[in-house]
Order: C-alpha cells, then structure tokens, then sequence
C-alpha cells in the first residue's frame, strides 16, 4: 500500500524533509545538511537513504521536490549555488530506491513555497496567488487556476529580478541593476538604509550603528523614527509596483508575503498596501495581502502538493 | 445543424461581426455602428437583429463576445466608453434570439484579440502568449496553457495601466500618472515627444510641425533623425520593462504586438527587444516577439475561439 508522500526542500545549506499522508497531513520532518562537494554530485544519493532511513520505500507514493533554481518539465535546469547543471532527478531517485512506481515531480523552490501555503497555509481554499518570500534575496512564487506557473524557459516566478528601480539601480547579484531583489530583500532594506545614511544627514537611532540588519530598521521604524519609517516606504513602494504589475496581468485572488522580513508582520503589510492600493487603481479597489502562515515548512507542503 | 460560430467584438464606435464554421474559418464578415443611445441600452437588440439578418439562428451553435471592459465569470463588469454598468449578455442574447441552446461566451476585448492571434493568426500552436495592442490606448490579453486569463476582479491583462514611468509621470485617463499608456501608446509617443520638443532645443524635423502623429515620430526615427530615435526608443524602454515584468512572472511562450504602432513593423521590435533581452537577463535569453497578424480581425477570430 502506498500511503505516504514525501516533500523534500533542497536549500543551499540544509535539505527538509516532510513525511505526509495523503491527506496531506504532516506525520514527521526532519533535515539534513547539505553536501556541497563535487558539485552537489552526492546529494541525489544522501536524499534517497535519509527517506529509506525514515520510510519503508515500498510505502511511498511520490517524492516532490522544491529546488533552488529553474524547473522545466520535471527537470532541473541549474541551481547555481549548490553546483548543479541540468539534472533529472526523476531518473536518479527511481534508480537509488530501485523503485520507478514511486512518482517524482520536481519544482522550483519558491514556487513550491507558495504552492504549499496554498494546500495548508494562509491560501487555503484559493486557487491563484503570487507569492514573495523576503528574505536574504526575493524568491516569487505564481499559481493560477490551482497550477504552478513555471514558464517556458523555466523563469516563471522569478520575481526577485524584475527591474523595478530606475532610481538607484544598485548593483543585483544576477548582474542587472535595479532588480526589486536590491531594494526589498532584508539586504535591500539595509541597502537602501546604508544609502540614505550616506547621502543624507537626517538624524536617526540607525547612525549609532557600524552594521545594522533589516529586522533593526524595521523595528526603528515600528517605533516612529522618520529616516527608517521612509525607507521601509520606499521599500515597499518598489514592491508595491511590481505587484500591481503582476496584478494587473493575471490578477491573482491572493497574495501572501513570506520570508524574514514578513516577521514585521502586519506593519510592512499596510505599508504596501497603501502603495499597492494606488497602483492597482481603478481597475481593482481592494487588496487581499496576508502573511505566509506555515514559516519554513512552506516548501515540504508544496512538495507533497506536487504529489497530490 | 449548428454548423456556424458568430463572433461580435464590440468597440466604442463599431460592432465587427464574423461568421464562422465549426473550424474557425471566416466565411463573412460585416459591421455595424455602435448606438451609444440611451447608455448602450440598444446595443443587445441591434446585435441580434443584425446577425438575424446575416445567418439562421437555429444553425448558431455559439456566438463569442468581445467588449471593451472587464468581464467576470461571463458578466460584464461595466464598458465606461459604450455607457455600460453590469451586463448579462447572455441572458439577453437568447431572449432576443429566442434560442437558449445557443452558446454565448464575454470577454475583455484585448484579450480576445490575444486570443484570435493564438487560434488563427502568429501566435497559432502557441499555448501562452502575452499580447500588446499598441493603439490610441495601450490594450493587453494573456493567455496560458490555452487560457484567457480574466483575474479574480476581471482585470487580468489591464497592461495598459500598468505604472511603469516614475520619471515624467504623465496624467493618464484612468486617474493615475506614469502608466504604459502614457508613453507607448501613439497618444504616448506624441506625448513623449512633445515633452522633448519643449525641454530641449535638439534640432529634429519634427519641429516644422504644430500637430503630428505617432506615425511621424516612428517615420522620422526610420530615418534615422536622432531626436526622434531617442523618443521611439524610451517608449519601447518602458514597455520592455513591463513585459520584462510579465516574463519574469509568467514566462509565456511568445509576445505578440499588435495595434496601430506595430505597422511601424521590425523597427518597432527591434528596439522593444533590445531593451527586453537586458531585463530578463540572465534568467531568460531570448526573446520571442512578433507582430501581430489579423490586424483588426483579431477581436473577431478570438470571439469565435471562445465557443470552440
């Protein structure tokens, strides 16, 4: 009897996983570090007996996997940071568990993400939204009509990179300038704080220190000083204007907000809300902007999503 | 036997028809004026009586809609420019008709236009597609997996109003400043133009003329006068940054421009594409626009897509 699925999110330092029936009722999760060596030639390998050590194989439905990179038709394309080019893990996954009943589907992480808190996150009960997840960098996540929209070229959802600043056009890590990564990731929050402090002379608490983080800047702001609160603004407008553009496209039903920075909770969600609200006028007169519910475990309920 | 497929695009000064078999192919054509009378109220009628008039009613197996407004779950939202609020077209149409087997499908019209260029025109094969229509306003459809994508307030593909220019923050007619169709439409490139014309003193040909059209822009930049480039090629900058957003996010199988600008052909494209390969670098790296190929048979061949 197969009576289980496992959701596996393959990130740059650790690997989770998720032991789900099939309901999609998380029964146990557990990780893994993540072996970097030769490329990431290994980790296939040391994903297939961490599930053999937790499942009996013979029980497993389907493995889904959430990914660092682009995905197109069930292969992996490249993950940069873990030193994969293309990859089709279906064939090694059913070749290390000797076993090709079990069904592999394989996803971009982020749009994972937000498949998983479309199936028991905040989303529940929607069937299209976009998803950003804040954190180091912007990850995006886009689903219409229940589907995971990954785009011919494997880009859909990249939503990290889109250039939305024609104003500072800082330097972005994939070698453009201006990508809505640079402005409202937590390093584009203290990017952009950096910038001010620079260019300006405006008193603020942020100056008493050398090195500061997002969640610093964040947490001046939610106390009233009026450097910080202006650059969580314009952070947010960035934002806010990239998520008008994508609303203006597909118009999802929802848009969740996950990732480090949305620990600031509701705060950065008016702030947005109030660019976004302007932006989407007059073609939309409401917005439906939510936290992310389900925290680091977004990724293993998408990946048994994938299963379902 | 209903062997016919009617499709109606229905614009602000004239009602196309197209009569179509069961395969999509265009057997007649007509059109008729639009009554704006009394907000619209006659519309309905005329376009029942009208196709009463060029086809036998029990051989219709289904007529198509386009209008120019959102369009919700087959209702229409409201068509601010024909005098329409909410509208069911179809409980009209086949009052009027007298015949409810008759199958009556509404859509925005540029997304049917988007539509009719999958089904019959460039886009033909092509399952997701983005498509601009470059004309007096800035119109935009989006289909994936073979889908209009309506949105959840029906304004899925609104690409027009889209805010894309934070520099000269043109009024546009829906209320807000620095939306698409402020500089890439051909009231845009005037506009845009007419902006230099008078904060520069740059010698250009254009400046023999009190009034010109977009057309005079785009000839001029043909040849090669540098004022005139420069304008043609900021325009088609800010429309690559939109469909540079739209890539990122949805990442479809081909662009399509249509519309009175895209007569100015693969001059057109070849600035919109320079500026686009940049943007969706390194995510994407090539690119896929065409011009659209039904011109103002577009709206018609989509219509007729929507019953098939």
């Amino acid at each position: 009897m197969r009576e289980y699925i496992i959701g596996v999110d393959l990130g740059g330092t650790s690997i989770k996983f998720g032991k789900f029936d099939l309901d999609g009722m998380l029964i146990e999760k557990w990780s893994i570090r993540t072996n970097k060596n030769d490329n990431g030639d290994f980790i296939i390998r040391e994903i297939g007996n961490s599930i053999k050590e937790h499942v009996e194989v013979s029980k497993i439905l389907g493995i889904g996997f959430g990914v660092p990179g682009p995905v197109k038709n069930n292969v992996v394309l490249h993950c940069v940071n873990i030193g994969w080019g293309r990859k089709d893990i279906e064939l090694e996954m059913h070749y290390i568990l000797n076993d090709d009943q079990i069904v592999i589907k394989v996803a971009n992480d982020a749009n994972a993400a937000a498949a998983g808190e479309m199936y028991k996150g905040v989303a529940q009960g929607y069937k299209s939204l976009v998803m950003f997840t804040l954190g180091t960098g912007v990850g995006g996540g886009l689903i219409i009509d229940g589907k995971l929209i990954e785009g011919v070229h494997g880009a859909g959802g990249e939503l990290g990179h889109i250039v939305v600043d024609t104003q500072h056009k800082f330097k972005c890590n994939c070698g453009k300038r201006g990508c809505l990564e640079t402005v409202a990731s937590a390093t584009g929050i203290v990017r952009l704080a950096k910038h001010y402090l620079s260019t300006s002379k405006e008193p603020t608490p942020l100056r008493k220190f050398f090195n500061f983080s997002a969640k610093k800047v964040i947490d001046f702001a939610k106390d009233g000083d009026p450097f910080c609160v202006k650059v969580i603004d314009e952070s947010m407008a960035y934002l806010a204007m990239e998520l008008s553009a994508i609303c203006l496209s597909v118009d999802p039903e929802i848009v969740v907000i996950g990732g480090g920075i949305s620990n600031a909770g509701e705060f950065i969600i008016e702030k947005l809300e109030k660019h976004f609200l302007e932006d989407i006028y007059p073609f939309i007169l409401e917005s439906n902007i939510k936290l992310a519910s389900l925290g680091n475990d977004a990724g293993i309920y998408g990946c048994a999503y994938l299963i379902k």
